[in-house]
């Protein structure tokens, strides 16, 4: 209990219970609102919370309850709460919206916002929706389309504050304050050529401090980035990122300023991209947690009918040695080991190399270091797990040539499992693909032949 | 070769190339440079560049000429590279540092990043810092240096900006361009009450546009989220990204404001974080792509012996049933199927529920229900896989009793798999521990055991 006595629903910190609007005792008390059908009681509910939360709230409930709240919310529910849901959640929400009430959650939201939201539609409901849209705006939204998927021009916003650079900093002042095109909250003002082209920005906080009569060019920071609108929104994020950005002017292909990106989208940007490589990695194409159960064993069985497909492998490289496997059984049993130890040691150095790519961190020119580095480690560590496994495996079954030979197996698997665990997203890379798509799957195949084919065929040489 | 002929060090992509600042060229005329122990060249290569650029610039040397490139540097490298490099690479650039040269650096920091290199530091090595710092920077960061390691009061700046509540906007203006202490840039005022507590933000660039008699707390946002200073920084980055904030102050426990977190600091919170997540999942304790090779060896040592003792586990599994496989060596060549499927549909459930819990979408209110549904997609991708494995088994070992043995075993090391998936991260998060770190190898055992032992026990009792 806290100390407004509400459970939170989601983590035992008391601090954040008290920040986050959102508890268990709020979830229980909607549904039993929603179960009454008490809109008034609802709305009391859902009014002090902020739009992040409320999109929890329906997150919260089943898919079934989902929709009651909505229709019980009618017009109360903000378009904002659209923005801040999960992918499959809002498909949902949005398919029970008629026509107007579509058109009036998009025209409620900033342009980035609503064109998140417009590029999600299928073509026909984006034709339909358009339609109905004011001019300026369904303009500006039809040109965000226009920009290719995940591109800075899907990502900015259009309302930015721009002043020529020509200027004062009272007739930036003025403009402040009379502009009506000019966003209620902004950071900096970008300073603009006659061509329109950015040449740098002056912060609202120095604006504040300097005196009327000084040019806005000498109060002006020149150390922009100038993000061009085609530049995919993975390397934007990379740039706010290195270089700590809070706001960037985007520009079209001539170097003039069409639209802003603020690092609230990037931090969206960030959190994305980083779960798309955790659920690769993981073998799964999208979260899923909220998709039905259809969408969901659609979703993950390519990946399990591909590892079908490699286990079989792994199990044709056995069948080669059934009649060794037949007199000697001690190597059934010992085999997943060699395996197994390939498999992880292999996934930890995969982990880093997609991590490192990711970040910008492996390249052409370190490449050939950190592979060197990676197999020494597993050179180093097959060394140590052979000594190791030799003599459990010697103990085991009173025999020290299988001892050897696993011990010869352990080493050899772990030198191509840090092998491969960094030329299999390299190559990847190289190829223009995902390096965290696909390579735990290859990873563990090469682990899987490599180890019992090399500690079965020693056997069969060894041991016959 | 890009537009201004460097061939970029990092990607294929031309916008980038432009802007990000490090090129393969660079790096090496850099080598060059330091060969030729050409200083002046150097600093000519490395002026133009933004210290995050620098900071992998020296990333991207080996460990012998990045220290090379730190003497030649002296004095000309900026502190604020030291900031921005990785936690390995900086230990073994600041031990070449000498005291006084250390004392530089920090005093050139603001207060959070001189936080950020003093409490990686050995405990002496602080004493001995903090004894030639000036006594008042010494006090902020010996109570910083008292706050829990990542809590926000470890990671706020204690330069911010603050009017009392009383004012006027004119008193304000006039404030922020006398005041020594306020920060050059920053985005909101916080307005407090006599008793120092933050009541809302006055946005910059609302004051520009305010007229000089008007009350500050008219306006002001009262929607702020104070920050407790005892905060992890985990729950500071998910309020950041929940409520899209800017900037937060941050409260002592009487409620005082005593600092100020901004989004750049938490975008690398939110870098470390899914790093974790990610490198916890694959089995890695920390990134250790700049680790020297023995420290790569020892980070990655306790996993792979965990690993061995799990393996050893399902073998002893595998060897209660040596007289079955004698017989039927089929056994031997397809139980590495069973157990292969399992693990894989249980480690993309696993990265699901890892991912679900860290966003606190996995929650007491909605567990049982995607519990309920895991159990109902493993189920149904363990029934169509048991279906196909069953035909190709009666096909390759010509019996059918093989095939409707694995089948079985498929469809309940699948359910299993379902089950341990999102069970294993729940109780790990229940018991206060976190989710990612050993659930993918507690889960590889779960079903490698009870693949092996279901389709091996089985066998057992049906064929023999």
């Amino acid at each position: 209990m806290g100390e407004f006595g509400n459970e939170r629903v989601v983590t035992d910190d008391v601090d954040l219970e008290i920040l986050y609007g959102l508890t268990a005792d709020l979830v229980r008390e909607t549904l039993a609102a929603i179960g009454a059908q008490d809109r008034a009681r609802l709305k009391e509910l859902i009014e002090p919370l902020h739009a992040a939360d409320v999109a929890d709230l329906f997150q919260a409930l089943s898919g079934y309850n989902r929709i009651r709240l909505e229709k019980l919310l009618g017009d109360d529910l903000e378009a904002e709460v659209f923005v801040h849901l999960d992918e499959a959640v809002r498909e949902d929400l949005i398919d029970e919206l008629n026509a107007d009430e579509l058109v009036k959650v998009v025209n409620e939201l900033d342009s980035d916002d609503a064109v998140e939201l417009i590029e999600e539609l299928a073509e026909e409901e984006q034709r339909a929706l358009l339609e109905r849209i004011p001019d300026a705006d369904r303009l500006l939204y039809e040109q965000a389309l226009g920009y290719p998927e995940d591109s800075a021009g899907r990502l900015m916003r259009r309302e930015y504050a721009a002043i020529p650079s020509i200027w004062k900093a009272g007739q930036a002042i003025d403009f402040m304050r009379d502009a009506p095109g000019v966003p209620e909250n902004f950071y900096g003002l970008f300073v603009v050529g006659p061509d329109n082209k950015p040449l740098g920005v002056v912060m609202a906080s120095r604006l504040l401090r300097t005196h009327r009569p000084v040019a806005v060019t000498e109060i002006m920071a020149p150390e922009i980035r100038l993000i061009p609108v085609t530049m995919d929104q993975e390397d934007v994020a990379f740039l706010f990122r290195q270089y700590g950005l809070v706001e960037a002017p985007v520009i079209d292909e001539d170097g003039r300023i069409i639209g802003v990106i603020t690092v609230d989208d990037v931090v969206d940007v960030i959190d994305e991209e980083h779960e798309e490589d955790m659920l690769k990695l993981g073998g799964v194409a999208v979260d899923d947690l909220y998709e039905a159960v259809a969408d969901t064993i659609r979703s993950r069985l390519s990946w399990l009918v591909l590892n079908l497909l490699t286990a079989i492998l792994a199990s044709i490289v056995i069948g080669f040695f059934q009649a060794e496997i037949e007199k000697v059984v001690a190597l059934a049993v010992l085999m997943p080991i060699v395996a197994s130890m390939g498999g992880n040691a292999g996934t930890q150095t995969l982990t880093i190399s997609v991590r490192a790519l990711a970040m910008k961190e492996l390249t052409p020119d370190n490449a050939l270091r950190i592979v060197g580095k990676e197999v020494l480690v597993g050179g180093i560590n097959g060394m140590a797990f052979a000594m190791l496994i030799c003599v459990i495996a010697y103990f085991w079954f009173d025999d020290l040539m299988i001892g050897i030979v696993i011990g010869i197996a352990m080493v050899v698997n772990l030198l191509v499992a840090g092998l491969a665990g960094i030329l299999i997203p390299l190559a990847i890379n190289r190829a223009g693909a995902d390096p965290a798509v696909g390579s735990s799957i290859l990873l563990t195949t090469v682990t899987d032949v490599v180890g019992f084919l090399c500690f079965l065929g020693l056997a069969a040489i060894v041991l016959f």
